[in-house]
C-alpha cells in the first residue's frame, strides 16, 4: 500500500525541493511526507514548486530528530547516490520498491539526506538496507526531487502489477518496528557487556557488524521475542550461577 | 551509446527547467541536450539549476523548429504523461531505454514537451513511438526535470546490463557454506542448552525457528565468526563463574 510508505526528507537545505519532491511523490500516488528539521518550511517556494501538490505539503509531518521520524517504523531505507565507506546491505530502487510492497500493512520509511553532504553513517546505521541509485561515476549529484521521482516512479511501477511476492509475516505476526529493534539492541549490548565480549577498543564495531546482519533480517516480533528470551537466559544463568 | 541519445525539449518556458534537466541528464550519462525555441536561453536560472551540469547546457544545440532537431535521427520517442486522443504506438520508458540502446550507432531521439501542454498531436506524429511515463490517473503533472530523470534513468539501467546484483560478499567474505552453517547451529544448539534455553516440550521448535531467521539472512563468514565467538564467550563466561 503506497498509503503506509513514509517518504522522510532530512535537513532539506532548499524549500524549493521539498515542494518539488511533494510533487514528485503526489504523481505516483505517495501522500506521506515527514520533514526532519527543515531549514525553511512552510515556505512560498515549497508551495510553488509542489504545483499542485499543496495537500502533499499540508499533511506533511515535521520531526525535531530523526529517529523519532521512524519510531513507528518496520522498514526503513536509506538513500545515497555515492559510494559510502560504509558497508550495508545495498539494494536498486527497484528491489526497495518490491520489498516496500511485499509485506501488506508495514510502515516503511524512504530517507533522503541533505542535498550537499546525505546522510551521515550513524542516520545510516539506523536504516535496513541502503539504496543506491544509479548513477555515472564522475557525476552523482543527483537533485533530491529528483531521488525522489526515481523511488517514487518505481514504487509505483510496482503497485500495478497484479502480484505481490510471498511473505513470512502474518497478522498476528508482524515485522518488528524500528522502536522494538532499539530494545533488542540494547539488550543485545547489555548482554555482550556481561559476558566480556566487547573489543574496548572498537566498541562500535562489533554493535554495527550485528545490527547490519539483524536489520538484513528483517526480524519478526516473534523472534524479537525468541532472541530477547535467549538473552534474558544468558543473564539468569550468569547471575544465578553459584 | 548513450553517446547517439539526443535529449529535445520543445519550447520550455522556464529556464530552470532546462538547467535541472542537463542535470538529470548528466547523472545518468547523457550529454546531447537540443533545445527547440526555449523561452529564455542561456539563463542564468538554468544554470544555477544545472548545478555542475554546465558543460552539458553549453553543448546543448538549438533549433527554431521542432523538425529540424530531429533530422538526423533515426528513432524518435515523444513523452506524455496523459492519455492522448491520438491512438499512437506506446511504450513504457523501460522498454523505450531496451529499445532506444537496442541498436547501435542509431541516432535516438526522446522528445518532451511544453511544460503545461506538452507536445501537439502533429509533433506526435513525426514520432515513432509515444512513451507513457505512469503516473497515478488523477495528478499525471509531472515536472518536466523529473519526466527527463526517469527516461535518463532507465537508459542508464539498460546501459549497465548485464549486471549482477549487490552483493555484502567480498573475495575475502563470501556467503558461509550449508556445511559452516551446521556448525554454527550445531554451536548453538550446545550453548541454548548451557544456558536451559530449550522447551523440552517442544525441542524442535526452537532451532527450526532459529535456523529459519539464519538461513534468510544469508550470513557471511565473518559473521558467522563473529556469531560463534560470541557463543563461546557465554559458555567460557559460564565454566569460568566462581
Amino acid at each position: 500500500m503506497l498509503n503506509n510508505i513514509f517518504i522522510v526528507l532530512v535537513n532539506t537545505t532548499h524549500p524549493g525541493n521539498i515542494g518539488a519532491a511533494a510533487r514528485a511523490m503526489k504523481t505516483m500516488g505517495l501522500s506521506q511526507l515527514r520533514l526532519v528539521q527543515p531549514t525553511h518550511f512552510p515556505n512560498t517556494e515549497a508551495t510553488a514548486r509542489a504545483s499542485g501538490a499543496d495537500d502533499v505539503l499540508h499533511q506533511a509531518q515535521l520531526f525535531s530528530d530523526y529517529s523519532s521520524s521512524l519510531q513507528d517504523c518496520q522498514l526503513v531505507f536509506g538513500t545515497s547516490a555515492r559510494k559510502r565507506t560504509l558497508t550495508w546491505p545495498t539494494l536498486t530502487p527497484r528491489e526497495c520498491a518490491e520489498r516496500a510492497l511485499a509485506t501488506p500493512h508495514q510502515k516503511v520509511a524512504i530517507v533522503f539526506g541533505r542535498e550537499h553532504s546525505g546522510l551521515t553513517n550513524q542516520e545510516l546505521e539506523q536504516c535496513h538496507f541502503l539504496i543506491q541509485i544509479p548513477t555515472v561515476p564522475h557525476f552523482s549529484s543527483l537533485n533530491l526531487a529528483s531521488a525522489v521521482q526515481i523511488l517514487a516512479y518505481e514504487l509505483q511501477l510496482v503497485q500495478q502489477l497484479p502480484s505481490s511476492p510471498p511473505t513470512l509475516s502474518t497478522p498476528q505476526d508482524t515485522v518488528a518496528s524500528v522502536e522494538e529493534l532499539q530494545r533488542f539492541y540494547a539488550h543485545l549490548e547489555q548482554t555482550l557487556i556481561e559476558i566480556d565480549y566487547f573489543d574496548p577498543k572498537k566498541p562500535k564495531l562489533l554493535k554495527r557488524r550485528l545490527q547490519r546482519l539483524f536489520n538484513r533480517t528483517q526480524l519478526l516480533n516473534s523472534e524479537v521475542s525468541l532472541l530477547r528470551g535467549m538473552l534474558t537466559a544468558i543473564q539468569a544463568t550468569l547471575r544465578n550461577k553459584p
